[in-house]
């Protein structure tokens, strides 16, 4: 059994992407720019932005963040969004979510410009997804596509299991890697809810890939020997082991399916920190002109 | 076996848009508007196009022909695609394909207003699809989810293989299927070119859906005892006892997996009457305002 170091691989990710900031910058040229509008004070939300904008720090990207009140209207973010579009000192940017109710997500995601869209979640993108042109992946989708790559897994004629089917996660995943591409041209089942008999299923995949939010969910029973195993989940659980008073739990029970995988995610350090950095990535391809041109 | 009439059904949604159409012009708005573009006089697209008139004025659409040489530039096709986009008598349009090789058809397809796309070939339509937003999806697969409503067919939890994982086929109605919805909610296996063992996977499928385009290719082995089978697959192969010294082919050897099914459509007579039905149908939702609002 190996273990797939998302962490490291974040990192070389990184480095690459300062090097290229580097070339950009002594070129001349500016350096990309990420904006992220946050809209109220929710405590995770501020997290998230907070590790973005110093994400961009550590790359040399230029950063902006634009701050909404809780009562914002739909209106004034919608003409935020309008004016980000705009702005060409903005390569791209990302609304962070959720927001207040009286706001439609879906109406501020379908303002955002796709060429700006660097979380992916526009539908333009998505369907250029499906179509297989080049567009702006999801960050947790992007990240999984790249583990597979940087540790040169085979998914040709595999047969991969991919169990959750949400717009930004199990989805996405099961598209790219049946597409005619490298990495790709797997034969994908998707699971979920309503899925019967699915051991049966998961057991004969080559490469499972469980994004349910159920910890401990993927049990030794439900894969075979030498599956490769991508966990997607992180689910907070209570714990006495750590200061803090909890832990992040994937879906596979580790422990028990680590011993039967030939390649396997850890949670905490597996998917988790490639997702952070994919947003780094859909940034520079946005600042290059690499997804529209 | 039960045959399923894909001839008789799309009659019924012909006799149901042409009831619908009489109550919008009797409350004295304007009947349904269909407008096609045709480039150059290939003999199979004039054909369709023909049939696409002829259906409209069956159920008492508008419908309008605009017609390029084929040498027209790209611009002055784009400059039509926003002339339609923008004529408020137009509920929806259509680019008859294939075009010219001297034209980007993606560049095209990409111009049209999503909102008059009612070959739902533009990306946005793709991407809302995957979101599970409303929006025009292709003929093949809303003739396909069409059928099964239609004959009650049960899709959750029920384990469907699709064979083929085109863009306009394959791949949306692979995605139907699996939407958390109804019809949908089933499980769902993508095959195409590079699946190993594909007979271990169609003898699982509950739902078997070819779409691959190779005359007989599922045979009576491949399949289970009372799995219920959509063919996709219209292929012109040579024959002697038509006039035409022609006929179409499945992909499906119906002969042979016939006996087995609990459900089974036939080629001809099967999705193919439902594709052109399906057409009609986007149009009225365009007219409605139901897809957009």
């Amino acid at each position: 059994m190996q273990l797939i170091d998302g962490k490291k691989v974040a990192a070389d990710i990184k480095t690459e992407i300062a090097k290229q900031v580097g070339k950009i910058v002594s070129k001349g040229d500016k350096a990309p720019h990420l904006a992220a509008v946050l809209v109220g004070h929710d405590g995770a939300s501020e997290t998230y932005v907070d590790l973005k904008v110093k994400d961009c720090k550590a790359v040399g990207f230029r950063s902006s963040l634009i701050r909404h009140d809780e009562n914002v209207k739909e209106e004034e973010l919608l003409a935020t969004v309008h004016d980000l579009n705009n702005d060409p000192e903005i390569d791209g940017f990302i609304v962070q979510l959720p927001l207040p109710a009286h706001i439609s997500e879906q109406k501020v995601i379908e303002a955002i410009d796709p060429k700006k869209d660097v979380d992916g979640f526009h539908p333009m993108n998505l369907g250029r997804v499906v179509i297989g042109l080049p567009a702006f992946v999801s960050a947790t989708p992007a990240g999984i596509m790249e583990l597979i790559e940087r540790y040169d897994i085979e998914t040709s004629g595999k047969y991969c299991v991919v169990i959750g089917r949400s717009n930004i996660v199990g989805r996405p995943v099961s598209i790219l890697l049946s597409r005619k591409a490298v990495p790709g041209n797997a034969t994908v089942t998707v699971c979920h809810s309503r899925t019967k008999n699915i051991k049966d299923i998961t057991r004969q995949a080559d490469i499972l890939i469980s994004a349910l939010g159920s910890p401990g969910f993927v049990t030794a029973d439900m894969v075979k020997d030498g599956v490769v195993v991508i966990d997607v989940g992180t689910t907070r659980v209570k714990s006495d082991k750590t200061k803090s008073g909890w832990k992040l739990k994937g879906d596979i029970n580790f422990d028990e399916v680590s011993p039967k995988a030939s390649l396997i995610t850890p949670v905490p350090g597996g998917v988790g920190p490639m997702t952070r950095v994919a947003l780094l990535k859909n940034t520079l391809l946005a600042a290059e002109g690499k997804i529209y041109g």
